[in-house]
């Protein structure tokens, strides 16, 4: 059973509707990562937390907009998102879910019904699927794709505008390219705002704390195949849980990296212009 | 008398009128160079020659979008450009023309109604002048305009695409800034591909075969004052005017450099978007 195959033996891929998608993942029938499903449509990272703690990490997103790109914010005890897709139920529709508290980690679980509260605000965050997506779409190569799997992450040495008990550094992925295609790559992912933009830094990495490329690396660092590539750094989604695990808060649940939150809108409706 | 200093003392940088400014230059009352003067308006390079080799031009421009923006193109023996401003004539509206015969530089004049033909095609392109006031206008610093001088100007080792007797390597301008700065440098002239758009290059000057940024440099070279900059390489307008010697025309005149055409078009119209 490959990564993208249900317990019966469906392809997840050949399902293009997201509704469709999501309901399967409700019912428990799919529990994996979500790369590769429902092509062009937005994957969003997800936060779920207390009202209280909500309204801080609101003002940590509007002051940290291209690590933490605000798609949309629920009511509070509302777990629908009706901006990104009908009849979205923030407690069942993402393939699994962990559940930090007091800033650890303690389970990934596939439905938070039972943990759910009426004071819970989901937040829904752009996420680079998005941009990669117009990446390749503009002819583009992405080694990390070319190696299956996900971008290098690191910690960087940019500290993120504080709000409440929320700050740390950013957290940024390196994407590497020859000169002329990192500058395609700037033009196009700066028509996507909402999923973090354009690089925040290119070059130097030591610039940014930023040592040695393979030691200090938080995932798996690709090296560049070819010499004279520029490498261009992003701001990343994990940014706003690596502050909502050092804020120490008693609950907050997030997505598990790889697993988000299918919604119905494009991609491309996201860009700016 | 400065350089912006009309014969009778008149400062013309306080002419905001563009067609005061080409009234004067038409009268013979003001010869010298055109920055600085109409801030907010476009300065075009103008290329003239007969219609014969006008034909093959155009392609070349056509075929070569990112050094030749052409803004503009006359019917054939008729002076005007009436998409750049009112009452435009090109005989008589530049500050000086440099004539080439043969591909050779014969004479600087400040008048070519002698020299006009009636299969004459006069050719507008856009100019660096209307990128770098976006760059500035987006709080970037550009070294060269600190230095009061023109931007390093070298002949890379990138082909052109030939048309006709045109062909030859693009002659790029260098800017160089801080990683960030240069991110915004290529979003902010993205936004102006009539005026040469973004850079062709970045990093390494030495992959388009620029050895030794000093003593290659066909202008001033203006070393970067910091550290860690990037250098970000544009395409320049003179290379149609290098294309066009090469190609020994008989006859074809160019605005001598620096002395531009000031159009009435706002370069804010210019953005793509």
């Amino acid at each position: 059973m490959n990564v993208t195959t249900r317990c019966d033996g469906t392809d997840l891929r050949q399902i293009a509707e997201p509704g469709e998608l999501r309901r399967l993942i409700r019912q428990g029938g799919y529990t994996g990562r979500t790369g590769g499903l429902a092509m062009g449509r937005v994957q969003a990272n997800i936060a779920i937390m207390p009202a209280d703690a909500a309204d801080d990490f609101l003002r940590y997103c509007q002051r940290n907009p291209k690590p933490c790109p605000l798609l949309a914010v629920s009511e509070p005890g509302d777990p629908s998102l009706p901006e990104l897709g009908a009849g979205i139920d923030v407690r069942t529709d993402i393939p699994s879910y962990s559940v930090f508290r007091d800033g650890e980690l303690v389970e990934d679980v596939h439905d938070i019904r039972g943990l759910w509260r009426k004071n819970f605000v989901a937040f829904a965050l752009g996420c680079s699927y998005s941009f990669e997506q117009a990446i390749i779409e503009a002819g583009l190569r992405l080694h990390h794709i070319d190696a299956r799997m996900g971008p290098p992450r690191y910690t960087s040495s940019i500290d993120t505008v504080a709000a409440g008990p929320f700050s740390g550094k950013m957290v940024v992925t390196l994407r590497a390219f020859p000169p002329a295609d990192a500058i395609r790559a700037i033009q196009v992912t700066s028509r996507f705002p909402m999923v973090h933009g354009a690089p925040v830094h290119m070059g130097n990495p030591r610039l940014i704390g930023i040592e040695d490329l393979d030691t200090q690396c938080d995932s798996t660092f690709i090296p560049y195949p070819e010499d004279e590539e520029i490498p261009l750094f992003w701001a990343c989604g994990v940014t706003p849980q690596v502050a909502a695990q050092a804020a120490r808060l008693p609950l907050f649940i997030t997505h598990t990296p790889a697993h988000m939150l299918i919604c119905d809108t494009m991609n491309a409706a996201l860009a700016a212009f």
